[in-house]
């Protein structure tokens, strides 16, 4: 932390900030320039416990500079390597291979998800997503089939040895979820919903973390905080479309972070391209691009008649179009130095009709 | 409802968008443009349980645009009177006069409430407010005094006769907090908590809710519909800032939407500057431009010592910078025809300084 | 500037940034931290000829903190009385009067601007307002009516003793502009058009320079100081709202901005809230809030007839409106230690119809 | 265009905006609906004389659904196949052929671009770039060398058989400029400098004109369309990046538009990632993820020393990194069905340092 006084500011001030500096443990080191005196805060023993906000209101302070990132477990500079998540059955997140995860937005019925998992399974996906609970804007819209679609969901993909991820909206959920899904998700609306990270911290499953619509990638990874601190470091992080003034697209989907995620954590980061075009037919080349841009993972909705879907039918792929994005990502995976494991020849055999 | 089809959409496909909006259950309305088809849908029984974005993905079907608001019982046309909400001691909010809030950012100690409550009776407000569970976006900071906090407040607030406001975090907190305040505020990060709300929607006391940081006017409306359609129609909505681009001040306040929100709501509104200034000394200025927009009520922090603060310093006044707010919004409360009952002679009394 | 160096900086790495620094002339102090080296650069003559970018490439460099604002001329610390300008016929902006600026948003014929001239008069404004040159966002839209316009403007605001204001779109136009108008208008689109603003650095007239849809309020500031480092420093610099994810208002009208403007630099600061409300019936409730933040003048405009006006008719008062903003004005300036010089009665003479 | 009209509108209200619509020449179709009544206005000669915001003033109505895009020449619905564009020497943008431009942000001296000249050649690129007139935020930033500098580029690329790009700033520079350049450049931040537009819809060279900071695709496409419609369809759209609140990256990348981009327009669309990056380490994987999304060509800086350029230093990459950019271009391009000629080998010999 640096302490940048104003212009104006009077010895007396500076004498002032100095002994506050030392009242709360740091070692000032004062640096006279031209226009602005600096003093720099150092050796303190835990950082974190001082808000360097109360220091902006001492007379003659201009402004208080941070020096440190806030979050630390979640920091490359505390783990240097890669974290790649075991999620089970084999499959790793964040490691050499691309992972594709698909399935419908919402849960609908046993018959529909039956239908999905040996599709999902034959594109190559390794985990199939469906909600149960659905965070709808409107009071008035479908709110999921709750525990019973869970199950539906669990035994689909079972049958086809398939993981299962699922959105947690509330911290009640969570013990009765986690006898149906792999990994835990929380959506974007709810990423600082701190009661609900906090108590993901206690358990012992990934988490797939949305950034939050507003959220500065600096916000989702102290979210990642929340979960670590609690002693869950399974943290998979997900961009899934910030809120800009565009309009022609429901949000911008923000591959610009990627790279510097990269740099910053060590979490492994999965794209989910469909909120962010809002329309299917953009969607495969959003996934291609995220995945040049080094996407861990990509996360997809499909469905068989996305006409008849009871929420947001309009961002789901059908069959075959899931296949072609497969094809190409295990191109696209390969000039990144990765890997997807798709069943070969899946594409030639789907019919991509819309 | 009305379905714009594409320049290029054949006979047939004009004939099966009609053939699906009549299964849905609308009459349509077919009109022949130069360029474009026009289907209106009117008549439905239940326009909520459509989902028009299921029309987009029909061949043809250049665009779907929605004429009704999603929202229903927070609308003007659903009840044009302004709503007064009775929060208790006959404090009402929505009606002439304009209700001042004020207190800690966050309850600290039993002392610090006990002596800022006085001040925030002689200032003329009506409700005090402190935070006991506080949202903070790093889990290393202060994380709120819970239960004993809220008796603390209870307790100062009481003794002055002022009512008690306060946030709930995790929809397990609201019966215990029901003992100690009289409006239950939804933070920001909270606004689409879902599972909050309609947990809201079974209490009987007033909901202070506030706007999140990227959620449009609409947004804010369907987060009060959750309540509203719950059976608790006692929602205040508050402006608090919204993220945009400019970095020179944490939020943009966003007073543009205040008289619209008037015209779109029948409930009242609320403006709490503290969080978009995010600095003391540019509060009392947006306090005041608040009221002159129409504001049905402003809310404050205010601090004995700001600097020693454990929670956002830089955003308390000083007891002598409240009542110059007061002293001013008394005036501006006039020109906009409502009215601020401060105590007379206040703002002489009161040091003003920093 | 403070170089701020990683945690995995080594020694030769910190000697490297250290020599680069003396070889730019500054003077380096260096203080090492628990995890950070901070290296201070102190003592040069001149700092705006050095880019601290560059110092981000050096190896081992983590950031660079400008501590010095970029713009001076425009700064409080350069010039820490307010800059009150004189504008011609006793009209001073900047100084204790509100200044109100009213007039068509374009103008259309000789007649219109005659019919409007004397209302803008009686209203209590001192500068009229109407664009001959429009930056239209569609080329099928019209552009304005050129130099006759401005002939007509300049008339019938010379019959009523007014000002006249209006828009200089490209650097050509300048001499002849000056012709007809007393302030010359820098509209959002060009804000950042740097040669049209070091054109306007050589000319002895006020410039009105409004903030981009997307600039901050620093880069406003460096706009006007492209115009003061010229040579001109009558700059009023005029809020007309920014571009964010709302989409219920056209923009949202930054007030949060205004109190730190005045502390940031001496130049006076108008508020124009049509473009921003992008619907009148808004716009008084804005202007209102507008003076009641701080404003020293506020813009709007008005017309006889909105509805058959040939562009943005939508953001035009009646003149019935424009005095009951006149009348509220007179009051709230008031209450921020300014005052408003409208004439007496208008509001009682004049029509409130829509 | 539609009118809908607002619940509480009575029938003279209707019958008076039925009126308006007759008188503007249109044929009104009128649909009764349970809350709205909806009128279609179809059959004008000329729809975009018609501002459709008069009507929203009118009494009872809500509001206006405008159903044409208000674009025209650069839209497909009015040239379905894709433009070509040769910008000479058998260079084509719009092809099969991913197009890359490359060069230093800002020229400085001959010796640069004679030394930069033979490695964009060697890279693949078909046209150098270098920025003679620099839109600088600060007026004490360098502001480049003005025509010198671009007879040094001109001499340099011709003496490889490169094609010259080039920012132009003012339209007073233009016929100098033609002299020098190719295809000439329109900043972000001129993107609605509609004189310089004009201007450049009366010139016979390609125009690459770059999206302003908070521009729309639909504001990108209406600049495009004030240089069709001045008689030059030789457009390059260029997505360089959108203004959001992230800070951890100059800009937003927005490739979420880039699909849409090609439904909406038969133009053909560059990527520019070097100001939305901001830092040159990540440009590479931007660049791979922009023709992976389908841009037909991308553009980068690039410079012998960063760290000595004299305007966004962190922004340009060494020559090796441009050579792997190249090498994993080509293989995306590949998977998008485009190719981009590189001279093989060039990857092995340049070393990538850094």
């Amino acid at each position: 932390m640096m302490i940048v006084m104003s212009p104006q500011a009077t010895p007396e001030q500076i004498d002032h900030v100095i002994a506050r500096i030392q009242e709360e443990g740091f070692t000032p080191h004062r640096s006279d320039g031209k226009d602005h005196t600096v003093i720099g805060c150092v050796g303190h023993v835990n950082v974190d416990a001082v808000d360097p906000r109360q220091f902006e209101l001492l007379p003659g302070v201009s402004q208080v500079v941070r020096i440190s990132v806030p979050y630390k477990l979640s920091s490359r500079t505390f783990k240097p390597a890669d974290t790649v998540i075991d999620a089970g059955r084999g499959v790793k997140i964040g490691g050499p291979e691309v992972v594709l995860m698909a399935g419908p937005c919402t849960i609908e019925s046993r018959d529909q998800v039956e239908a999905i998992a040996p599709l999902v399974k034959a594109a190559g996906a390794k985990v199939m997503r469906g909600g149960a609970f659905k965070p709808r804007t409107s009071p008035y819209s479908f709110q999921g089939m709750g525990e019973e679609g869970l199950r539906f969901l669990h035994e689909a993909a079972a049958r086809h040895g398939l993981l299962v991820v699922s959105e947690v909206m509330d911290r009640n959920q969570i013990g009765m979820m986690l006898e149906y899904v792999d990994i835990l998700q929380v959506g974007a609306r709810n990423m600082q919903n701190f009661d609900l990270l906090k108590e993901l911290g206690r358990v012992d499953v990934p988490i797939l973390l949305k950034r939050g619509l507003s959220a500065t990638i600096e916000e989702l990874l102290l979210a990642a905080e929340y979960i670590c601190a609690g002693g869950n470091s399974q943290v998979i992080l997900c961009e899934r479309g910030i809120r800009t003034f565009e309009r022609a697209t429901r949000n911008t989907l923000d591959l610009t972070v990627l790279p510097l995620l990269r740099e910053w954590t060590h979490l492994p980061v999965l794209v989910d391209p469909a909120h962010a075009a809002g329309i299917a037919r953009i969607i495969p080349p959003l996934a291609r691009a995220a995945i040049a841009a080094g996407a861990d993972g990509v996360a997809v909705e499909v469905h068989l008649d996305p006409k008849a879907a009871r929420s947001d039918p309009e961002q789901a792929l059908l069959p075959g179009e899931l296949a072609s994005v497969v094809a190409d990502a295990r191109v696209l995976a390969a000039v990144t130095g990765r890997r997807l494991h798709a069943r070969p020849g899946l594409e030639q055999t789907a019919e991509v009709v819309r």
